[in-house]
Order: C-alpha cells, then sequence, then structure tokens
C-alpha cells in the first residue's frame, strides 16, 4: 500500500469538492486519454509479449527518445531493478550528446539488439538525428531496417507513415494520451514487457490508486493539489526522495510538474517550480537552504518502508569514529534520516507531507505514478490552465530550424 | 579560454566595485582556505603520485564520501571522460542506499581495491557506516585496513586520530577550506591522481580564472552575481548546462550555490535557489516552465564549442521525416539547440548569459569550477551572509542520533 500523511492544515472538504467533481467531468469526457490506460493497456501486454516470443536471439533493447517518451521508463528501470524476469539490457538515448550516444554504441552488437523509436509525433529532431546515426553507425539497408526497430508512436503520424513504408512492426500510443503522461501506454508497457518486467503489476497498482481517488474519495491528492495552489509563497514544490533508485523518477517528476503546470493565461504566468532531491546525499546539498533560506518550497518526502536486502551496519568499534548506527541496518539507517530530516523540516513550520510505499515493486510504482498523474491534473484544474499542452516549447524549435538552415545552406 | 557573455543589463562599475574590493579583503585575510589551493594543492600531486606509483595491483579507486567529500570528483569524473591517463575505474559511493552499495561492491576484488575515506570532520555517520560495512563485507582485519584505506580529512579530526591507530596512510584537507568549496584540495586532487587524470592542468585553469578576476580585473563574476542578488524577484538560478557530461557538474554547482547562500540572518531568511537542467534533454521537460512560468528565474547557459570526436548525421532522406540536421555534427546540433533555447529565452526578456568553454578538458574544467567558486564568494558577500558554513543541517543530526538511540536500544 502506498501512504500519504500531510502534516500541514488541511481544508475542509466542501471549500474542495467542487475540484473533485471536475475531475470527474474531464476523466468522463473521454479525452484525457491517460486516466483510461489502466484498462486499454492490458491488450498491449499481450501484444508485446507476442511480439518479442520467438526474438530470444535479442539481447539489448534500446530505446531512443526524448522527454515523456524516455523519462517515464528510466523512472521504472531505476525503480524494478529487482524485478527484472530475463537478462535483456535495457539501454536508453535520450540525448543528442555525442559521448553518450558513443558509449551505448560501442556496448553493442547488431544481430543482438532492437531498437525502439518513440516519438508521439514523429517530428521530434533528436530522435529522427538518432534514427539515422543508428543506421549509418551500423551500415543497416533500407530494406532491412524492418528487423532491427520497432516504432512507438501515433496513429497517422509521420513516423507511423514511415513505418509503413519500411515495414516496421509499430506500437501506438492513443492520440489524446500526452507525452509526459504516457507511461503506462504504449510507450513505457512495450519496452519493460520486451525486458521481462511486469506490466501487468504496474497497471494493477496504477488502477487502485485510480479506484482510491475516483471510487473510495480518498482526499489526499485533492487536499495536497489545493495547498500547493493556493499557498502562493511557496511556488517550488521539493520532492526528497530517499534512496538512489529514485533517481530516474525524480527526473520524470519534475518533467510531469514543470511542463504540465507552467503556463501563460492571457497576460499572467503560472507555474509550480519542481525540485527533485535524493536522500540522504543531499542532506549534503540543498537542505541548508530548504531549512534556513525564504520559506518558498513545500517538501514531499518519499520513502520505501521495507527493503528485501540490505545490509547491517556491523558492530564495530573504533576508538575515535562515531558508534550510534552500529546494528541498524543501511536501509533503516535512510528510513531514519528521512525521518529525521522531515521532522526538523516541520519544526521550522514549513509545510511538508510523507508519501510511504511498503515495498519497491511494479504494483507500488505504478501506483506512485498515477498519484502523480491525478495530482498533476488536479492542479491544473485548481488553476485553471490548459494541463496537457506545452506551447512555449515550440518557439525555440522554429528558431532552431532556421539556425540548422543557415548551418547546412552555408 | 572560457567566456561568459551577460544578456542582461549590467551596472556601472563604481557601484559594484566595493565588492570587489571586499572580496580581496577575504582573500588576503587567510581565513578562506579555497583561495589558495591553486598554490598549496601543487605539492599534493607529487604526494599522490609518489603514494601510487609502486601500486599497479590496484584497479579500483572506491571514494566513499558525502556532499562536498565526493559531489566535485563526480563532477570531474563526468568531465573528463576523454582525460584519463590510466585504466583503473573510479567508482563512488555517496550514499546510504542499499542497492548502490550492492551494485559496487559486488564490482570489486579487495586485493585489487583502495578505498579513500573521505570526510573532514570524520563525523560523517554515512561514511563511517559504510567504512564498518566495507571492512565487514571483505572480513578485513583492524591490522591490514592500513593496507586497503586511505583516509583524507582535516588535521586533528577523528578521522586523522583514528587513522593515527590504524597506521592508515592519511591526506589532508585545510581546516579553512570548506567542504563544498574543497575539490581542488586532497578531496578532489588525490583521486585525480591515483587515477591517472592531469591534476596540474586543473589547477593551473583554476588559477587562470583566480588571476582574470583578482589581477585582471574581468567583471562579469562581479556583475552576474550582482544581478543575482538584486533582482529579487529572480531567485531561481537555473543552469542549462549542454551535454550528458555535465551531470556531476549540476549537481555540484546545486550543492555550491544552495549550501554556500541559503542562510538566516537574524528573522531573516536569505537565499538564492538553484536548479540545474541537462540539454537537449531538458528542453523536453522543464523548458515549458521557464519559457511560459512566473518570471522567477535567471538561466545560465553552458556549453563547450569543440568537441573532438561527433558524429556527423547522415543525409538519409526519408520521404516522411524530418531531414533538417542531415549533415550537421552530433555536436553541432547540441549547440544550435542551445543557442536556440538561449535565444527564445532572451526574446521572452528574461535574465540570461551564456558561458562558452573551448573544449572539454582538465584546464577548462579548472577554470570553470573556480569561476563558480568566485561567483559564490561574491554573491555571498554581497548578500552579507557567511557563505562557508552550514549550520541549518545539524539540528537533523541530533534528531537522527536520538531515533538511532532508540532504535538500538529497543
Amino acid at each position: 500500500m502506498l501512504r500519504n500523511n500531510l502534516f500541514f492544515k488541511t481544508s475542509e472538504l466542501k471549500f474542495i469538492s467542487s475540484y473533485a467533481r471536475r475531475m470527474n467531468d474531464e476523466l468522463n469526457s473521454g479525452d484525457i486519454g491517460y486516466y483510461h490506460l489502466i484498462h486499454t493497456s492490458l491488450e498491449l501486454i499481450d501484444e508485446s509479449l507476442e511480439f518479442i516470443k520467438d526474438k530470444t536471439h535479442i539481447k539489448n533493447i534500446v530505446l531512443v527518445g526524448m522527454g515523456g517518451s524516455s523519462c517515464g521508463v528510466k523512472a521504472l528501470q531505476n525503480l524494478l531493478f529487482d524485478e527484472k524476469e530475463n537478462d535483456r539490457e535495457l539501454l536508453i538515448l535520450d540525448n543528442t550528446s555525442s559521448h553518450s550516444f558513443a558509449q551505448i554504441l560501442k556496448k553493442l552488437k547488431l544481430e543482438e539488439s532492437l531498437f525502439l523509436i518513440t516519438s508521439k509525433t514523429g517530428n521530434t529532431i533528436e530522435v529522427v538525428s538518432l534514427f539515422k546515426l543508428i543506421i549509418a553507425h551500423f551500415g543497416i539497408e533500407f530494406s532491412r531496417i524492418r528487423d532491427y526497430f520497432v516504432f512507438i508512436t501515433d496513429r497517422d503520424s509521420k513516423l507511423h507513415k514511415e513505418g509503413e513504408n519500411l515495414k516496421v512492426k509499430t506500437f501506438f500510443i492513443p492520440n489524446n494520451v500526452g507525452g509526459r503522461f504516457s507511461v503506462l501506454s504504449a510507450v513505457g508497457i512495450v519496452p519493460l514487457c520486451f525486458c521481462g518486467y511486469n506490466a501487468k503489476a504496474l497497471l494493477d497498482g496504477a488502477k487502485q490508486c485510480f479506484e482510491d481517488f475516483f471510487i473510495h474519495k480518498k482526499e489526499e491528492i485533492l487536499q495536497k493539489a489545493y495547498h500547493y495552489c493556493t499557498h502562493k509563497n511557496a511556488n517550488i514544490n521539493v520532492l526528497f526522495s530517499y534512496g538512489d533508485s529514485f533517481k530516474g523518477f525524480n527526473e520524470w517528476y519534475i518533467q510531469l510538474i514543470a511542463e504540465s503546470l507552467g503556463k501563460k493565461q492571457g497576460y499572467k504566468r503560472i507555474g509550480l517550480t519542481p525540485i527533485a532531491l535524493i536522500g540522504a546525499r543531499d542532506q549534503h546539498s540543498f537542505l541548508q537552504l530548504i531549512m534556513d533560506g525564504p520559506k518558498n518550497k513545500t517538501i514531499s518526502f518519499l520513502r520505501v518502508l521495507n527493503s528485501k536486502k540490505s545490509p547491517v551496519i556491523p558492530n564495530i568499534d573504533f576508538e575515535f569514529l562515531d558508534s550510534s548506527s552500529n546494528g541498524v541496518s543501511l536501509h533503516n539507517l535512510l528510513n531514519a534520516q528521512c525521518e529525521a530530516t522531515m521532522n526538523a523540516l516541520i519544526a521550522e513550520n514549513l509545510s511538508v507531507d510523507l508519501i510511504e510505499l511498503d515495498y519497491l515493486d511494479a504494483w507500488h510504482t505504478g501506483y506512485l505514478m498515477y498519484y502523480y498523474e491525478l495530482f498533476t491534473s488536479t492542479c491544473g484544474i485548481m488553476l485553471g490552465i490548459d494541463t496537457y499542452n506545452q506551447p512555449g516549447v515550440e518557439i525555440g524549435k522554429l528558431i532552431l530550424k532556421k539556425i540548422l538552415d543557415a548551418q547546412t545552406n552555408s
């Protein structure tokens, strides 16, 4: 189970229940696709497993995708290190960074690799460029692209059409599922299934979160969103995740909040600023600023209660060195650090909440990701913005085309 | 060379030159040790190389350290991927995360490993705990600790004293060099030398930055610090670094700014909030919020002009896919993306500056890190705070001791 304790003053439900109704309206409208993935993605599991069934020669799955097309998968890969049921390695190309590209490609043998080209529109310049570089690197003939590539894209996108030309197996993202809300669509489900992760448990966890919000009317998401959206002095939202496995999740959280909730509305500029930290490490980095700097931050702590494997710090007593953690497991030390830091911030009268997962597995991860998606949608409704578009990034793309035109024509 | 272009309105020098004088005073006081590392660390290079000279059996250097004791080294390791002159692997344990610990330890053979236990005070609970776990994992006898460990710490610290008991080789950090300003002390120099990086070039680059600021009176640092400290509506400072190699550097930047500049001053709370992004990747994540969200951010772009190795995107024309990057090197695409994004933000009238390195090497990295250290000191003087302490994190440590006492006595 996932528990969320709120250590700030909550509102009377009657003041905020209208937002819950509007979430219901958004769900029932059918316009926003991610709500429905917990059902519609079930058949993708079968389709993915069927496709990969006989391909035992494939040792590496290489996902090529930017932003929403890779963030969520990276999050899952980091979190589910203990849950993989086959030996295939999942590698992710998510940048136009020459060194990363070289590092990943030098690990690969073409005959053992399958590349997933993921782009909703098929227009993503980074993805198209990396696709071509992979083709050139291995000298793949056009007629054989279908042997080494799979496309994941929207129906009728440019990538879909090119896939038809090239006869490449294509999995579809529903058109009404935005990139940053797409982790439970083909974007996440296909690579997870290919690499032996439990996609069904992921969807089940997400479904439980859906039911807790829409059917059982659990109110933590609503209360937390309302607090974030009305507590105007604290428009920076820190997620303090305890354990290195949350690194990818933190990046996913940042994309989800920043791109969904940073919007112009007429002449007004609206937005919550997400920051994500890893505990205990960043207690030695960012914590000082939260404790003593301006009170412009809320802080959500995230921890896993139980760890299957954690070594116990041995009872070694040195003459000069600290012994206070002797006999404690490393995981319990981590959680004690979380608790101590949280209590220090509560004592400073900062807005704090705590999310606890019983275990780190696919079910809990599904619940957690869906929790944050619902949270983001709720904030969007409260802020009165379009949560699902990203108009601000288009101008940069236009400028880029001009720069590239000038370079290639010179 | 490093160039810094400022795309915001600068101040007349006469209004800010008093801060430059106070930087000079701080330098000449001798109280702040990091200013002087460009000279005092030179002999550390010889000491480190002498120590490691005959130890050809060592294949892995494992740095155990939190915050300032590891952040800077991780930054250097990421940046200098192309500059290593031996085959030793550098591994970093910087968290109490059970999975990371297990992952790193399972790679190691004891007889091929040297562990660097790094802590200024020797009190860091994470470091002491990991030290004991390593001893237990390999079953190392007390009398043989000296064969596998090196300590890096302050003179007369608890770790120094324990090192004398155990006869462990110890390198010293000057007591007046704070953790987050310690990358050019033994903290960084020793592991760099052990792993075959060019520590001399690093110090030379830092020295050039020192001279540009204190001797040649280049004013970009002063101007930028003054803008950040007086532009009160924009107290979030985004560093947008282009290329995956800056991941570690971004973390180091966050620690440096957050822990140095987030301080209480009587009843007032002061602080700049650092955020660090990786381009082009995070154009698909955080950029929307900068473009359309509240104008509470300044943005520093960071890029490398020349890359030794970067593949050229081939001239493959598909029927439906974009061809605008055909014939451009991947590195030039990355830099064009930087330029496009920067121009889009300038057009929104946001405060932008651009840092350009000619090459990514030890010299430029030394310059860059020293640039940010001087920048942080300058901001601290302008904000009227103590840049070099971290009183806010102590209360959490006290609470932690209580929690652990309760756990171990129950």
